[in-house]
């Protein structure tokens, strides 16, 4: 399966998938179509079954896809057969509601260690995170095994700790500060900037309306 | 103009590059090329030429674009003349995140009304921002006449909020919860799933490091 070449539109989709099959297993179902998945998941029939067809889960006709079948696929495509360890870097506001938002409740990631500079924070045990003052992160990172980091310190100091994470071997970095980090090619970094998303739905509205 | 045409990626990638023309002018850069402009943004320099023409902004070979006339046109483009004013529905931990990132103090859209159904929580100001009890929600967005809401309320009630936000004519809406929410066609909907993001930044350094 050639998973690595499939488009990042298509790999943003599939923990949804993911998300929703497991809830139909749990309800009981074992077969669904394209069409009745199309209504749950919100995403329309013809570009699901484009995003299964990359992985060569092909439906039958008058019977759709087997949900247990797809939903062990998916576990084993997501990694979410293992837990994966991340690392947030920053726990302000938003990295104290990411440490709250427990991603491991609904699959099997979780934030296994935090980060801050402000001394009144580090040395404790947060939302059940151990935070570490950021001066041992470097080391943290390494002696963790840490390959994935969460991002959300101030603009200011983004880039000097992105550089710090590099070193330290992370290999992805879900960078939640507006700017744009400078990496190695061997890193990956995902853009999450609440502005862009609150402004381009703001475009969106003015110019659908006008 | 045809603004509404423009592809969702393209529409995603305006305030990025709004948020650095407004960098460059004030360093007083007068104009840079699709080349220098790439470098900055970390967007690659055709995706660039490509984006900008699609608003007829086409730079002079040898010159390139100008950076206040660009800043000017999206400015408007972005609806960044005026200020939008946005409401948000849910004041726990990501909600209080939310209040204080202050999206205003980047650009003109602000959170200026906050609901919420815990009473410890409403009756108040919170970093600036009063707090209204959920009940309060339909009349207050009416009387304000609020057109977009952000929401980050539990799983549970997300469904319930949103058919109230769109029987008070509530027009977009930036859905922090993993629920895909139903809303008539009229309403836009912007997901922003952070377990989402994590899971295909994972998706990807497992399938690229194999």
């Amino acid at each position: 399966m050639a998973t690595s070449n499939i488009p990042e539109a298509t790999a943003k989709r599939l923990p949804i998938y993911y998300r929703y099959l497991n809830m139909l297993a749990t309800a009981g179902t074992d077969h669904i179509s394209s069409t009745e998945l199309a209504e749950v998941v919100k995403i329309d029939p013809a570009t699901i079954r484009r995003d299964l067809s990359y992985f060569g889960a092909l439906g039958k006709r008058g019977y759709g896809y087997n949900v247990l079948d797809l939903l062990e696929f998916f576990k084993k495509t997501l990694s979410q057969d293992k837990l994966t360890n991340v690392a947030l870097i920053g726990v302000g506001h938003l990295g104290q509601a990411l440490l709250n938002y427990n991603f491991h409740q609904s699959n099997n990631t979780r934030i296994s260690v935090a980060f801050d500079i402000d001394q009144a924070l580090t040395g404790k045990i947060q939302s059940g995170v151990p935070v570490y003052p950021l001066e041992d992160m470097k080391e943290q990172l390494r002696l963790q095994q840490i390959k994935i980091a969460i991002l959300t310190v101030p603009i200011e100091a983004a880039q000097a700790v992105t550089d710090d994470l590099v070193e330290a071997g992370i290999e992805g970095i879900l960078n939640f500060t507006p700017l744009r980090i400078s990496v190695p090619k061997r890193v990956r970094v995902q853009n999450v900037d609440l502005t862009n998303e609150l402004q381009t739905l703001i475009y969106f509205l003015q110019h659908f309306n006008e």
